[in-house]
């Protein structure tokens, strides 16, 4: 959780009451091979990206909505959704009997593949992708000490990068560890190439030794736990009349790595009170200005997500794009009112995504001509370099 | 019908047949308001499209498949489909009984909303996507002469271009012609401002005034025919496993400008059928290389098709981009053998897609250099020009 699911949480009045559940992380630790762990501040002093469990979080906040006279039915499968009227139908298969409900709105907040949009894809001229990398994810836990604490630093985000693939950890209250390996689904180190328990034993000894001996189970819970894919969705329209909305992944799912997925549902949310405040019952204005106020920042953070994906697996390796970086670090470091890099944007604060991308997209086009000056490599923490990029901007 | 539909029924024995029902275009009319009607050739000598109505192919091509022992089932919906084990699902209705159909493998062929594909698009990391034009289409038709002669030129390709609209005929063999409007749904003129019966009679005496007459129940017809929606359709893979093959409109629809919807479908066939003869009865290798192969070419005639709407309904009217095509076509009567244009590299030439695309990219770029020519306008026609280009090739 960062920024704008917070600012979407403290517009309802429970930001503090999750808080309790979450541990602020401001900063990562890197596990390189051949280098002791160092860390890197994500911000400023005070900036932090917070780390809850799903489970926890759904629960807490069910619990909240509970007590605000929210009623809840669990159990029940929607199997079809009568746009024009607003109905759902549930039942315990698809082919069996249904049961009838019949609302005023629905909000389609149900996820990825989300029934009610699947209903709103069959209709004329409803625009829809989704297209899934070639990576996949596996979840591990890494448990607490034996006195409960955490096993490694509980206030950072834990990165193990090796090129195509990393394992991550983030750590929860109770003081274990949620990780996460991402790799390749097929070939040379990958899902489909690690099947017997000497195989994952092995991968995980050459690749991530230190981390090896902290996972309890390692073998068993890699065989039992799913292999899950990434997949970015996105839709339009989000609404029907002012029948039906579509919120967070049902309207755009995105890959993970920029940790923004849920954050970008919370702030659609935000989006929605502010209209709801302005247009008071008129719902067809209020569906109508939420779908083309998000779509595009939506279609961003989608972008931002998927870049990021890149970066990680193919560009980490390369020394002109490593080069790169390291003067974008330090003339942010030198110039913060002019440079804000784009993690700090779309993490620490809540201008759109739109905007965060486009000037990512500006900052890049100086980098690249900042890139072709002569001797890049050994003057780039020079006054020139520092100049040339201030009559760039 | 062009050259890779005719190449497909050729090597299947029934390209005579099918000749018999169609009517080659070796030109475009050209009705444009304030000319004279004029005339352009497709290709060279001898290179022609056909038209011919879809009803009267898909009974005639029905009735070749039954001779040769094909067993058709009408009046049957398919509502599920189990990929692997390759069942069909029949019924009156969704949730009503369905009879089951075991077979050794299922070819969707089932066009655009298929449902075999529906299926496939629920399983984890299958790609889709569905693009739509704002652009949709309604069809009308010019009756025959009383001595049953067509009233316009009946092997031409009848274009009325009015911008952002514009309004086609293609003949058949019994006199009359199948016509198409192309129009904007929403906008200045488009079809949500035609309502009325007045309406409709004013934007046809304005905007085609000389077909109007042509037209028998225009206006009846305008109101009970449907506007229809276009739209791009991606996935992939095509195939599961060596049970599941989507051919055609179902593996990728694509927008109609350009002609080649079904002719792209029926080289899917041409390919498979090369494929069966090399591998046999290794369907999961015939499946694997037919949906590699045919993939990048699906994209292609996409992308062509997408670009040659854009090029109708907003470049038409810039002047560069006349000049442009002025100049390309010039060159290529001059060299012949230096530059094919691209609609004869589709229409006329078996070479796949793909490349028709790579080298209509790379025209476009020696274009872009020739236009910066200075005084372009004046000295288009000239050798200066001709010796550019050849240069740049």
């Amino acid at each position: 959780m960062s920024n704008r699911g917070w600012k979407t949480l403290a517009a309802i009045g429970i930001e503090e009451k999750v808080k309790e559940i979450a541990i602020p992380l401001d900063k990562r630790a890197m596990h390189v091979i051949g280098k002791p762990l160092y860390f890197q501040k994500y911000g400023k002093a005070g900036e932090a990206i917070w780390s809850i469990p799903r489970g926890v979080l759904n629960r807490t906040m069910i619990d909240l909505a509970e007590d605000a006279g929210v009623q809840f039915k669990f159990e029940e499968k929607v199997w079809d959704v009568d746009l024009p009227e607003a109905k759902l139908f549930t039942g315990n298969t698809e082919k069996g009997k249904w049961k009838e409900y019949k609302y005023d709105i629905i909000f389609g907040c149900d996820g990825a593949f989300s029934r009610v949009r699947h209903k709103m894809q069959r209709r004329s001229r409803f625009d829809y992708s989704q297209d899934f990398i070639d990576v996949g994810y596996k979840e591990l836990t890494i448990t607490p000490n034996e006195d409960g604490s955490h096993k490694l630093d509980k206030n950072s985000f834990h990165i193990w990068p090796r090129g195509k693939f990393m394992f991550i950890a983030m750590p929860n209250l109770d003081g274990s560890f949620t990780c996460t390996l991402f790799m390749p689904f097929e070939g040379e180190v990958s899902f489909e190439k690690i099947t017997t328990t000497e195989e994952a034993k092995a991968f995980f000894s050459t690749y991530f030794p230190n981390v090896m001996h902290d996972i309890d189970n390692l073998t068993e819970d890699f065989f039992t736990n799913p292999t899950s894919a990434m997949v970015t969705m996105k839709c339009y329209p989000w609404t029907y009349w002012d029948k039906v909305a579509l919120v967070g992944d049902s309207a755009h799912a995105v890959v993970p790595f920029y940790g923004q997925g849920m954050n970008a549902g919370f702030e659609d949310i935000y989006e929605l009170d502010l209209l709801m405040e302005k247009y008071d019952d008129d719902w067809a204005t209020i569906f109508q200005c939420y779908q083309e106020q998000r779509k595009p920042n939506a279609d961003a953070i989608a972008e931002l997500s998927y870049r990021n994906f890149v970066e990680m697996s193919s560009k980490t390796a390369d020394p002109k794009f490593l080069l790169q970086k390291k003067i974008e670090k330090s003339f942010a470091q030198r110039h913060p009112d002019k440079w804000i890099p784009a993690y700090s944007r779309v993490t620490f604060s809540d201008r759109s995504y739109a905007e965060a991308l486009a000037e990512g997209d500006a900052q890049e086009e100086i980098m690249q001509q900042v890139m072709k000056m002569p001797n890049i490599e050994e003057k780039w923490d020079s006054v020139e370099v520092e100049e040339r990029i201030l009559s760039l901007l």
